[in-house]
């Protein structure tokens, strides 16, 4: 047994950690996605919730207020609300990428249509907002707001800037603040909020939360083009199939030749692409080095958002968050 | 001048009277609607935005306020709040019916894609939420998420029971309150809120809005068999080919003998449809007193309408919302 717990990884020492709150959270979860009227909203949503995703974000709000001393039930919403906001994303993800898969599974829009998808998604997000009011917090409401809108906006500009060859480190960037790191910051942000942290603790949490949430973005993006199918659930050149601009490609086109500047044109931005052309693509990233300077830039995410962490006071769960961050980038280390 | 005065339309002149505040309420939706990062989002908005919708919603909310004696700027902010769920939820429903046409124009998901419809969509719903918490009021919080999750729920409700004969006028109502009297009645709810009413002048103006909002959406289901395109906008039909099972067919569906039981089912149900089918639905909606029975139902709720409003001090403003219900169905009077 305690062998298990000197091998088991962070977020499992933290899931251990947070067991007690997080039953509470499952439960609120499930008691707030039923439906007197519509009984394909649990449905679909218990679809995806039970699927048995890591819970990350709702354990980084209970991990933050419990680290910042607070003593209430306001967590538990906040982080139930996290976790809707997140479900309600992927299911609109889904709808918007045309995908078949999510957590191993057939997607919901696969399952039951498109259509089911892009009103239970609004459904989840609703129930986030009555979640979050029930909180009576202002500040609260408007880190969430704005959360919400970034995310939103961050998807709308991956639509335009995911085939654009001219989309550089910047537009990247942006994109996954709306896309992963917005969230993980308010998730953090507003644990510290609830717990009535300082101002400097709460920003050094909302730090914390976005370094992390880029850096597991970055991860994510350099497996697609070098992980192990059996390690990641996701198949080599998934993204590059999909015409998806990530970090690595983008690295590549600013040393591209014209040659290759044509190589990329052909394949992300026309999409016509060849037998051979995922191989070609890869050496091409080997050949300037993206591969490595895209983990480079993961790890030095995951040291800012440590670098972040070590502001605030000692804390056995700081320590915890802080290991997260060592493992979110593990994968590639 | 005066004589146009004197026969324009109820919400004409509501409109005219609220002409200085709709006006900065157009220029919020306007700086709103801007996106610094992602030009597509005011594309799609704009489009939408401009088509020159009535902003019935957003009227409702500014008067509401007025009537009970506001004095700040926060009903703007609402009203656009208002404004913008409604079109976020218009996007939606255009993926979720496969439109092409809205407001006369081609939609959003025709001239753009459904995905840009659905993350256009999300973006709204947040601003819409940045707005309302930059009001600092937690019952108008309270009162616009419980709205959006009930018309989350009512859409998910339609989606399984539009095409289900033991839909009964229960299960449409449950749809109707979430497709539009939600959203009428938090409209004008929250224009008491934000004025502080007392609370029976608040809860009657919430039942004029539900009240309202059922009106106007059994105009429009009634009107689809008997009103006159150019009157319209719509075609005659259009939700009998689209298998919609609204007021006035669930009532003939409710007499039905069973060769017409055979009829609704295979036209509804199945969607097998034949020539001939329209007319002869339209016939077996005569021969049971369908549409007067749905014409009847319609005028009663407006008198609902007017009846809730009576209990509010005597008002130029409560006069036109007293005149607007009349016009609501006046179209089918």
């Amino acid at each position: 047994m305690s062998l298990d717990k000197a091998v088991s990884k962070p977020h499992e020492r933290l899931a251990d950690h947070l067991a007690g709150s997080m039953d509470a959270v499952n439960t609120l979860i499930r008691a707030r996605m039923a439906s007197r009227h519509a009984p394909r909203i649990p449905e679909v949503t218990a679809h995806l919730v039970e699927a048995g995703g890591k819970r990350l974000r709702p354990m980084l709000t209970l991990a933050t207020a419990e680290l910042c001393g607070y003593q209430g039930e306001h967590h538990l919403r906040l982080a139930a609300t996290v976790e809707f906001i997140h479900t309600a994303t992927l299911l609109h993800d889904d709808v918007v990428d045309e995908s078949g898969q999510r957590r191993g599974r057939p997607s919901a829009n696969l399952l039951w249509d498109n259509k089911s998808s892009v009103l239970v998604g609004d459904y989840l997000f609703s129930r986030s907002f009555q979640l979050m009011v029930e909180t009576g917090n202002l500040r609260v409401l408007d880190i969430l707001a704005n959360a919400s809108a970034t995310i939103a906006e961050g998807e709308v500009l991956q639509l335009t800037a995911a085939q654009d060859l001219a989309t550089d480190e910047d537009v990247y960037l942006q994109v996954v603040r709306g896309k992963t790191a917005a969230l993980f910051a308010a998730a953090c942000q507003v644990g510290g909020v609830i717990a009535q942290a300082q101002e400097e603790r709460v920003q050094a949490l909302h730090d914390y939360g976005d370094a992390l949430g880029v850096a597991f973005q970055i991860v994510d993006d350099l497996l697609d083009y070098q992980g192990q199918a059996q390690n990641t659930g996701k198949n080599v050149g998934d993204d590059f199939r999909e015409r998806k601009l990530t970090l690595p490609v983008i690295k590549a086109v600013a040393c591209a030749d014209a040659q290759e500047r044509a190589f990329w044109s052909r394949t992300i931005e026309k999409g016509r692409q060849e037998d051979g052309d995922l191989e070609h693509a890869i050496a091409l990233l080997h050949k300037h080095g993206a591969l490595e300077a895209t983990r480079a830039d993961a790890l030095a995410w995951a040291e800012r958002a440590k670098t972040a962490l070590r502001t605030l006071p000692a804390h056995p769960l700081r320590e915890m968050l802080i290991e997260l961050a060592d493992y979110v980038v593990a994968r590639i280390n």
